[in-house]
C-alpha cells in the first residue's frame, strides 16, 4: 500500500440528491483525477445531507484530519443551498456579504439581473478567499484548507483550473494500467507476489465484465514512474508464463 | 428537512480505484434507490482506502450509528481485497472458511477450477450470514447490520434481490420531480415559502445544463403521496403565475 504521500484531501459531497440516488456523484472522479495530477492524494469521501449541524461537525473534523477538504455542493441560491453559512459556523466567522463577490456578481448580470435570490451568492464567511467561476459567474470560495465549490459538474470542472496556485501538492500520482483477459482467481497468487516485493507501490485488482466477456484491470500506481514500469514488467512476465490474452482497450 | 424515516443505513465503498477517480463509483445510487423502495432512508455514504485499520475503524463507528450498513467492495480472490478479514476483526470474530460457502463454491465450479485463489472467497467472520449471488457464484456476507456486497456494480445489483427479506424497512419513499426552463433565482423565494409550509417534505432544487440550455429540477421526497402532491400543486401554482416553462423528460 502506498502510504508515502505527502499531500492528502478530503472530498465531502453535500447533498440529499446524491444520497436518495437519484443523482449520479461525478464530482469525486474529477476531483480526485485533478488532484492526483498535482500530487494529492484523496484518502477519503463522505457524502452527507443538507443538514446544518451535519454539515459543520464533518468538515470541522476532515479538516483537522486532511491538508485539504473540497466540499461540492449547496452553494447556489435556494433554501437547500446551506453550505456557506454551514462553513461559516463551522469556522466560526461572520456569514456576512462577501464585497468582492458582491462586485463581481453585479458586473456579471445585467442590469436589473442581479435580484434578491442572486445576491444570497454572494453571503460568505467573512474574509473569504474567492475561487472565481468562468461558467456561470457565482464564485466558490475558500476559507483555509476548507475550498467549496458547487455541484454542478461542468461549473465545478471549470473551476479547478483557478485554483491550481492555491494548492501545494507533491509530485504528481503516476499510474499504469495493465488488462488482462483472465478472472482474478488466476492471477491472485502471482499478483500478491509481485506486491510483497514491491510494497511502496500501490497495485490494484479490478474485475469486469464487458460485453459479456470477463477481464480484470491491474492498476499501478506510484509517484515513480520507474517503480511503475519494474512492477508492470514482473507483472507482463507471469502473464506471459500462463499465456493470458493482453487487452487493448 | 425530512426526518422522520424510522430506518436508515450508512454506505461502505471501499476501493482505491473510487478515491484515485479512476472508476466511477455507481454501487451507491443503486443501493440507495433500493433502499428508498424498502422503506429504509441513507444517512451517509463514505469512501475509504483498502486499508485494514481504516475498514474496522469506520465499520465500527458506522454500524453503531446507523441501522444498517452496506459495504461494497474487496471481497474477492487478490491481495486488495481485505474486506472479510477486516469485518471479522471489526466484530472480533474468528477469520475461518465458511463451511456452506465452501461447499456452494466447490459445487458451482467444475472440477479442478475451484483453486487456491477462489477458496480465499469462502474466508470469512465465523457464523456470518451468506449473502447469494446468482450472477458469479461467490457470496457476500452479513454480520448482524453490516452487509458485505461486492464492487463489480452488475454482480452487486443482482444480489440485492436476495437481501430483500433481511432488511426491516418503513414505508417506502416517494419522491416526484419537477423539471423547469429557468435559473435558480427566480424560483428561490417562492421554493423556500412552500419548503417552509411544508417542514415534513424533502424539497431540493437541482440545477443542471443539458443540450446547451439551462434547467432546473425540483425533486420532492416523502412517505405519503398526498405531502407530496400538496406541494407539488403549491409549486406548480408559482410556476404558472411566473410563466416558467415545464419540461418534460
Amino acid at each position: 500500500m502506498m502510504q508515502n504521500t505527502k499531500f492528502n484531501a478530503a472530498i465531502l459531497i453535500i447533498g440529499n440528491e446524491i444520497l436518495s440516488g437519484r443523482t449520479q456523484d461525478t464530482n469525486t472522479s474529477t476531483i480526485a483525477q485533478w488532484l492526483n495530477s498535482i500530487g494529492v492524494k484523496v484518502n477519503e469521501v463522505r457524502v452527507i445531507p443538507d443538514i446544518e449541524n451535519t454539515i459543520i461537525d464533518t468538515v470541522n473534523y476532515l479538516r483537522d484530519a486532511n491538508d485539504y477538504v473540497f466540499t461540492t455542493g449547496g452553494i447556489g441560491p435556494t433554501h437547500d443551498d446551506i453550505t456557506a453559512q454551514s462553513i461559516s459556523k463551522a469556522f466560526k466567522l461572520e456569514y456576512e456579504i462577501h464585497k468582492e463577490a458582491f462586485k463581481l456578481l453585479e458586473a456579471y448580470y445585467k442590469e436589473g439581473e442581479f435580484n434578491e435570490g442572486r445576491q444570497k451568492m454572494v453571503w460568505m464567511p467573512r474574509n473569504a478567499n474567492l475561487i472565481l467561476n468562468p461558467t456561470s459567474g457565482a464564485p466558490g470560495f475558500s476559507v483555509e484548507n476548507v475550498f467549496c465549490l458547487p455541484g454542478v459538474p461542468s461549473i465545478l470542472k471549470s473551476m479547478l483550473g483557478g485554483l491550481k496556485n492555491k494548492i501545494v501538492g507533491g509530485e504528481p500520482i503516476l499510474s499504469h494500467s495493465i488488462t488482462l483477459r483472465t478472472v482474478e482467481s488466476e492471477i491472485a497468487n502471482s499478483l500478491t507476489k509481485v506486491q510483497d516485493q514491491n510494497k511502496d507501490v500501490e497495485i490494484g485488482s479490478y474485475p469486469f465484465f464487458q460485453a459479456g466477456k470477463l477481464g480484470v484491470s491491474i492498476v499501478i500506481r506510484s509517484e515513480d514512474q520507474h517503480k511503475i514500469d519494474k512492477c508492470s514488467s514482473e507483472i507482463l512476465k507471469f502473464v506471459d508464463e500462463k499465456k493470458i490474452q493482453i487487452v487493448v482497450r
